[in-house]
């Protein structure tokens, strides 16, 4: 990271035993610091998605059980504090995974001595995160240096945001793209929109944060742009990779592949072991969320100008599909990017990256 | 149509001399009919977009022409009236169309007797484009027929509103959607919300006005329905459509057509003879449009639950980039269905539906 660029983390503890987040339901309009302050603050910021991504949420359920442990140090609380934070979100990779570290951790130690070494575990998670996404960074240069070489900058299109504020730091899809802007490569970024939940505003928000040049795109323009030859990769996060590389991201990637591929663009999915389901067997076997359909049933305006006018509702009974994510499969990717390196998007690919893991 | 459905005219002329439209603007929150006295209401209808798609702008232009000669029925009158309508929105291609012809039939007759020939004309080129829609309905009802028999029912998808709104009647894209629901088929749309102006809302509102049951997408869940087989075949409108069979129309058409083309749906985009620019060689030689950056610069936000929550500003100074169309390459388009019938989109299927059209 440039020393000279101001820099809000989006999670931290404090000195006096509390955590403070960003409260991304905020963002962009506001950057608003949420301190938490015990384990119902926790749960809280997870389930209203005050932090989201699923390395973020990871450590914020982490540091909700060392929260929970500074009130009272016991087995009890240990237990409850566990199973009230993996209900907060059931289907965020890393939160089922930062909760059974933790209990796996502590529940060795005699109650009294767990409070401390709860602190030190969540900063632990939150430290290795941010490593991991580091070296994503580093192995996601590698591919873009040839790019950026032939046209003497680099144009990269992402979608949703899996930047810093969906980890503790860095970012996975957008690691590589701090990276070859710190390396000095003339960068700009397309950023598309997202909806229904308009994540593309929080990506653009971060970038502007670290001054890296970037432009928001409706999700419609994603395809023209492309064969155009607009952008030199695309390159996106992950919800869950199964053990053949497909995967399973936000709704609108797919489209994106699709686009990538029939303009000859590389495209990249980025995202940390912990994203690898190995018993998965493919994309068909991964469960699709379905969520409300009131993220689509209000919508802006825009007045006879083109200029934003009022808020219009649609009808509350309108019916309303609204799948979160959607299937990639690992054909159209060109490569998975992770802390270990760069693979082809295939079981033996995963599998050369990840030799100690056995099949479930 | 179904005699019991309750039905607003997009475009009629009173019995007072005066034009009555639907305020596109105020859909679907409000249907508020406006009146139009004189020219200058129809130029600011046009350009305000209270009326829009390309039929029914040519449609309410023409009504303009005889709003001005009904005031004052001289040369001047007409010239003045031609050229102010013609330059409220220059690259709607039935424009300047419908008033080259307005122009040519009333440039004929002696002044004074213009005004009543322009009502008219005006009403035939209504009637026309309405009768052009209806036979697009019935080409398009024969491919859909076979996709229906197979399952027993019939899920189409579309993008952006190429229905009645956007013409006299029937509309392009829908009149095949309209005329397998009023067939007996049981038919259910796709609707793609269609950002960043939400035409999409349209279409739900049109299509609810006539109880054909349809659902609201995202944009980006388009690639996972196809993919899932939600949909027997997608069709899109057309705003342009160069000798070649390439079709420029609303952004985001071209992913959902490369999705369709990935999961085998049959893709079809329905226009008239109209929207066919024998002049232009190949898609790469259709202008974009590049629309204002506000229609993305305001969006709205959901709360903690996924709730609507309060409208969200960016900042003004975001760059923005808002290409208003984009280029399907013919080969990804099974037929084009214009009023003469169904034909490949190839330079060849073009002219064979119309041999007496020469190159220029």
């Amino acid at each position: 990271m440039k020393p000279d660029t101001p820099f809000i983390p989006t999670i931290r503890a404090t000195a006096d035993g509390a955590v403070e987040i960003i409260d991304q339901t905020a963002l962009p309009h506001a950057c608003r610091i949420v301190r938490l302050a015990c384990l119902e603050d926790a749960e809280q910021a997870i389930r209203g998605m005050q932090v989201r991504g699923a390395p973020l949420i990871g450590v914020t359920a982490a540091y909700g059980v060392a929260l929970a442990l500074a009130r009272r140090d016991d087995d009890r609380t240990l237990d409850a504090a566990v199973a009230a934070l993996a209900a907060t979100r059931p289907t965020a990779v890393n939160l089922g995974w930062a909760l059974a570290r933790m209990r796996a951790r502590l529940a060795a130690l005699p109650a009294g001595a767990r409070a401390a070494a709860a602190w030190h575990e969540a900063a632990a998670i939150a430290d290795e995160d941010a490593e991991q996404c580091r070296r994503i960074g580093e192995h996601g240069l590698a591919l873009l240096r040839p790019l950026a070489a032939s046209r003497g900058r680099l144009d990269v299109m992402t979608h949703c945001n899996a930047g810093r504020l969906a980890t503790v730091d860095f970012g996975t899809a957008l690691a590589p793209i701090y990276a070859a802007f710190d390396a000095g490569i003339e960068t700009h970024v397309w950023v598309s929109e997202t909806r229904p939940r308009n994540q593309g505003l929080l990506t653009a928000w971060e970038l502007q944060q670290r001054g890296v040049p970037h432009t928001l795109i409706a999700d419609n323009a994603a395809g023209l742009l492309l064969a155009q030859g607009r952008a030199d990769a695309v390159i996106v996060g992950a919800d869950r990779i199964a053990a053949n590389g497909d995967v399973a991201n936000k709704v609108g990637t797919y489209l994106k592949a699709l686009a990538a591929r029939a303009a000859g663009v590389p495209f990249y999915v980025a995202a940390p072991r912990s994203t690898i389901d190995f018993s998965c067997p493919e994309g068909d076997a991964i469960p699709i969320e379905e969520r409300h359909g009131d993220e689509l049933r209000v919508v802006q305006g825009v007045n006879a100008a083109g200029r934003p006018d009022a808020v219009r509702a649609i009808a509350a009974d309108k019916a309303v599909a609204n799948p979160a994510f959607d299937v990639t499969p690992g054909r159209l990717i060109d490569a998975i990017i992770t802390e270990r390196g760069a693979c082809p998007a295939t079981a033996d690919g995963l599998r050369a990256l990840y030799p100690e893991t056995h099949d479930a």
